[in-house]
């Protein structure tokens, strides 16, 4: 395990993108699916969820090289109803199945109204935000879910049955910023955990268990156990339901029969993602929904805080102020991810 | 405030069925309307929620007397593209609305695999689950919202502006039970705050806060003050997604202005409910769901169960075993609601 410091350095987006590029094509994967895989973990970066960033290289490029990821898949899409697409992401890269299905789903929205696609044969979704901010910003209200490598236990169970499932929704606000939220049902995500490992640091107990389903405070101990969801039996059921869309009803794997990158890197993983999205200008003019939207943050925003020094905020406004803020001076990435992405592009 | 002990009877389905009808039917509801009515209601004391099964009568009944709701709604349906809806709900009960909607919604997924219908201008939703077991048992996966009046203070903030919106899943089995997860985003619902006050019980100090946002173990204190949220900044962002697809996409009310059935009676709350439904039967054939969901369920079940006196179940389990008992051994409803149903029913 790498346990040296962690440094950071600021690059610029454009910067950021073109290494990316440099970085993912040099592995085999053609330009298109290059610039889509980019440009959903640079945005990742800019929200300032590093963990979902362009420090996947290190997985994706890794699975790349030997063969469990498909550098050039030949995804397949279905239209099997006219407002339900299904997708074969071929083994593809997640994010550029996940930028493939979300594309068709928006063209089907935009038809229909609302439109469902479901994704099987895929890989690690990456974040979910990006998707819903690209949706938000055409128009579309979204909620997007991926299943995951099984790491949480069912309710009342000893061993990890279940993935840390992640569900996001978003909201358009035409002259302003869309509501976005980005959660999985974990009460930290499995990424927090190995960068405490990487950092050498101790976890809160509440975060996961052993392998025998008892707490532990060491990441090391914890990674080989499971996660414990939020909510107790809201969140175990919550995770349940996003993995009968993204994986049962996609026709993908589930639960246990989805494979981990971590323990068989070298395996098609057959995730599954859905996208239900929305075309937001059949349900009013671009005046009314901006209007109400403007008038639902306020009543919010003006709560008095319980704490002065913390106002209260909405969900996906730190984030989006952060990619405001980097896209303007810069983002901030790891020293590490900058030198795996120069080996790989071949820098120097 | 009813402080008398609460004591239940046991009666058939059949008999509660045409007892709620009469009792509706004599507050000047139509036939068809109130079909819808007692059919989802006495749905949920099937399934074990009392608290929003035929209980309703005492405050739908007070607002239908009073003019707060609507009696004979002119419910109107519009197709606002080919396959999404929205439905004005002419101030009409409910489940009344939400019954004519989810039927609206059914009928356009049929047709293009998935589609969404959104519901303004309603009152009190009921129970989420019945309408998801109806839509189950039709071969359609839902996603079913309801906002409510408000309850819960944003994350960080002091005083009560989000409703304690509910939200279900539900996904077909079509050889078996469907998985239902009907959930809400407090810790707890009100009405188990309200049923401690009337048995003069104390509540735990998690369930809500006063009105100035401090914690409290008086239920009486409680109802003036706000609900908690589960999972902390997590629940509060995923009530929040609930009220903007259900109250401020379909153009309903939302947020702090929903009217409060208690506090306002007799005033159409304007609350709203959107229905996303898939029809599985595109995705897949019968045998090909049944054995997915069959192994999905077993998967979770055969994880060993932490306390072996405690097996692992799935969101749904516990409530459709309760309707297949109570459908067959008769169901238990209060006497105190019993009475309330006799005399708007005229009977003795």
């Amino acid at each position: 395990m790498n346990t040296k410091t962690q440094s950071n350095e600021t690059i610029s987006e454009a910067e950021l993108l073109a290494l990316g590029k440099r970085a993912f094509l040099s592995l085999g994967m053609s330009d298109q699916d290059t610039n889509d895989l980019v440009s959903i973990l640079v945005m990742a970066d800019l929200f300032g969820i590093s963990t979902h960033g362009l420090s996947r290289i290190e997985s994706y490029g890794d699975r790349l090289k030997i063969g469990g990821i498909n550098p050039k898949p030949n995804i397949r899409i279905e239209r099997l109803a006219p407002a339900l697409i299904g997708v074969d992401g071929d083994n593809g890269v997640g994010p550029v199945v996940g930028m493939r299905t979300l594309n068709a789903a928006m063209e089907a929205a935009r038809e229909f109204g609302i439109a469902a696609a479901f994704a099987r044969g895929s890989n690690h979704f990456g974040p979910i935000s990006p998707y819903s901010l690209i949706a938000a910003e055409k128009g579309f209200a979204s909620i997007i879910g991926s299943n995951a490598t099984t790491t949480i236990a069912p309710w009342g169970g000893s061993d990890a049955r279940l993935g840390n499932s992640p569900l996001g929704f978003g909201v358009p606000n035409p002259n302003g910023k869309p509501f976005l939220l980005d959660m999985a049902m974990s009460v930290v995500a499995r990424a927090k955990i190995r960068n405490a490992l990487k950092r050498g640091e101790s976890i809160p107990d509440t975060w996961g268990t052993d392998a025998q389903g008892k707490s532990t405070t060491d990441p090391k101990v914890a990674l080989d156990g499971f996660l414990l969801p939020i909510g107790g039996h809201k969140g175990y059921g919550l995770a349940l339901m996003v993995d009968l869309f993204a994986g049962l009803l996609s026709n993908a794997g589930y639960l246990t029969h989805i494979q981990s990158w971590q323990d068989a890197p070298d395996e098609p993983q057959n995730l599954g993602h859905f996208f239900i999205l929305i075309d937001t200008s059949r349900l009013g003019s671009s005046a009314w929904l901006s209007e109400r939207m403007v008038d639902f943050a306020n009543i919010l925003m003006d709560s008095p805080p319980a704490d002065p020094s913390k106002p209260v905020i909405v969900p996906g406004m730190i984030e989006l102020a952060k990619l405001e803020k980097q896209r303007k001076n810069g983002v901030e990435i790891s020293s590490e991810t900058l030198a795996l992405l120069r080996q790989y592009a071949g820098d120097k």
